[in-house]
């Protein structure tokens, strides 16, 4: 039995406030000797720590290096390998698309062709101002498909998202379409097939999609034809009310961050600006929901660049923030992170990812600060993602006991 | 697979002894700093946990607070959630009743009823007294219904429990029964329907026997009714003999675990007086066991009472007659808990609960004592409770290697 599938008949609601704090990517490796979160200057986590349950969580599973799908799904409370996200899915989220049950998403790569063969699989990998203006071509000129309204967005060189939005609901496995790139040069590509019957109508969609790109794209040097990937409908995933009870909000600067939070029922208002702008929007939210998702980028960025002074820093600004969050005095304030991203290794990782949990119901004093190495000394041990919310529920007061 | 299935064909009999002492509720939090079981004069068990493997096991799963049943359920090595108590059952088994496999029982209530509504469900929470004897009035007039026999026994204030007796053993799914409380005042009784075919004989013996209870009640102000709810027989559980290979039997004081130690086949003869008493019975028997749970009591009611002191000296006390079981040289001690109940909540809570195993067969000297924070240090780290069984018969040499 799945967690959810226990706690769901212990759910109950009451006045806790829960504040949720991600900073993307924090977990990290020594470099001389210490860690970002060791090398940061956190005297107000290290204090919360000192108070908190902690611990380090598993995003995916030992050795698993987890997508940001899968992270900040573990971290929502539920299993990264029961919910898959699908990659068109991802690719729109982070454009900023709005993923409805009625849609399919799609990955698409601008690609050189010639005498129906490719040349290039990603047409010279065009600038990114290039590809734009190509999009927005290819938007004015294809509205609707069938019944398929199609909503594109574009990525960074040759990549860029489409939305096939059909009237009503589609079956789970509408979208299994199969990757027209035929991953060589060389060689021809591929047809959108359909890979269950209730996918036909959506291949079709997609096969004049394809033919008619190409035609608007055909006097293109470079970008005169379209590969589509990653063909994908939204997961079905209980709500964060289904499943927890809990009117949420997410507090994320970064689209795909908003859209992984829309795809668990969170609100996701746009918001903008730096992490003190993101904190004094949840003080001016914070009568209005139960549970607060703060997602902080920035902290994930420096790591993927390699940037060790760099993230570090971010993670000592985040700290300073920190006390007016705590003065807002929620009843449970977590902070984590979805996966960790190591300067060392310059990109995800597996290795499990601090975690504290602050509440008037810890055992506290395992730990003197926030970091990796401290945290394996605390009372949360090591532990799957997926357990933090129930942890965090029994914590606020919203899980009723099992059995008599 | 489960841990049950994988040890069944590894058990092997030998003559080692094996006490296993549950401090009902023994795990919980800081008050002024220092936890129950750190604030307790405990040399025995500290010298113990020096020499033990110490750990925290999870009854449940994290964040789950489990009720009594599943707490020990989990510590007896059976899966709580595989495994689930009927509310009936445990009612009836913490008021002394004995369940067999032929059985159903009810957790009831006295209720007011007016013109066919429910005036008050718990009639006015009549007292103790007037329930008890209402109560052997139902008894003496009700033996059998239909071919069921009827047993009562009754509980706090409003309410009773009831077994009804059926000649035979009875279907897994006989006592899927709606409750009959409407849960509002306000409305009529629901009748006791039932949810599957092998269900409706037994129906059909609650109608009777609410309303011969009701024709029995009519003059009476305030119980003039009663209403069912719970409805529930024997978990098929397998037995300690037939899952451990061990001759088990329970000592504790109160009805409720001599109740559920029934359940898993232990030997449950009533046992009366002081914990010092408890050893004394545990001495005399030793020789006619494999497996002894002792079970401790009285920690967790001052837990439920908040009274912090209260706990600890409980927990002192226990330590004091720990040598007289220390002196009998059994092959295997282990000291936990069934559950945490801090003092800080006066509730059972999902806390990991502390738990050591000594045999000659232990790392040991990873802990100074035993409480949570030791216990974090310590070679067993944190455990489903379920684990706890194969590792103990593992520690009294019961278990045989597993493959080749």
């Amino acid at each position: 039995m799945n967690m959810q599938t226990l706690i769901k008949p212990l759910i109950q609601k009451n006045g806790s406030k829960i504040v949720y704090i991600v900073l993307d990517g924090v977990g990290g490796l020594p470099v001389n000797s210490r860690t970002e979160l060791e090398a940061a200057v956190t005297p107000n986590l290290d204090a919360m720590a000192a108070e908190s349950a902690c611990g380090l969580h598993t995003p995916v599973a030992l050795g698993i290096t987890p997508g940001s799908g899968p992270g900040h799904l573990g971290i929502f409370g539920y299993d990264p390998v029961d919910y898959q996200i699908g990659r068109g899915v991802l690719e729109a989220l982070g454009l900023g698309l709005e993923i409805r049950n009625t849609d399919v998403a799609v990955r698409c790569n601008y690609a050189t062709i010639k005498n129906g063969v490719m040349i290039d699989r990603r047409a010279g990998r065009i600038p990114t101002e290039v590809g734009r203006k190509l999009t927005e071509r290819l938007q004015n000129e294809i509205k609707k498909i069938d019944e398929a309204e199609i909503i594109l967005a574009a990525g960074m060189e040759y990549r860029f998202a489409v939305i096939m939005r059909f009237p009503e609901p589609l079956a789970p496995d509408a979208a299994m379409i199969n990757d027209t790139d035929p991953q060589k040069e060389g060689k021809a590509p591929l047809p959108p097939s359909p890979m269950s019957g209730s996918a036909e109508r959506v291949s079709r969609v997609a096969e004049k999609l394809i033919s008619t790109a190409a035609e608007i794209l055909k006097s293109e040097e470079k970008a005169n034809f379209i590969l589509t990937r990653g063909f994908s409908n939204m997961p079905h995933i209980p709500t964060f009310e289904e499943a927890f009870g809990l009117n949420a909000i997410a507090i994320a600067t970064y689209p795909m961050y908003r859209g992984l939070a829309r795809l668990v029922g969170m609100n996701t208002p746009v918001v903008e600006g730096t992490v003190e702008d993101q904190i004094s929007f949840l003080k001016q939210k914070y009568n209005d929901y139960d549970f607060f998702f703060l997602h902080v980028k920035k902290v994930d960025s420096y790591g993927e660049d390699g940037n060790f002074e760099g993230k570090a820093e971010r993670i000592s600004e985040f700290d300073r923030l920190l006390p007016q969050i705590m003065n807002l005095n929620p009843e449970v304030v977590v902070v984590t992170g979805d996966h960790s991203t190591p300067c060392l290794m310059k990109s995800h990782s597996w290795h499990p990812v601090p975690v504290m949990i602050r509440s008037p119901f810890v055992l506290g004093r395992t730990c003197t600060g926030f970091s990796e190495r401290e945290c394996l000394k605390g009372e949360l041990a090591i532990l799957p993602a997926a357990n933090l919310m129930p942890l965090t529920l029994a914590h606020a007061g919203r899980l009723k006991k099992f059995g008599a």
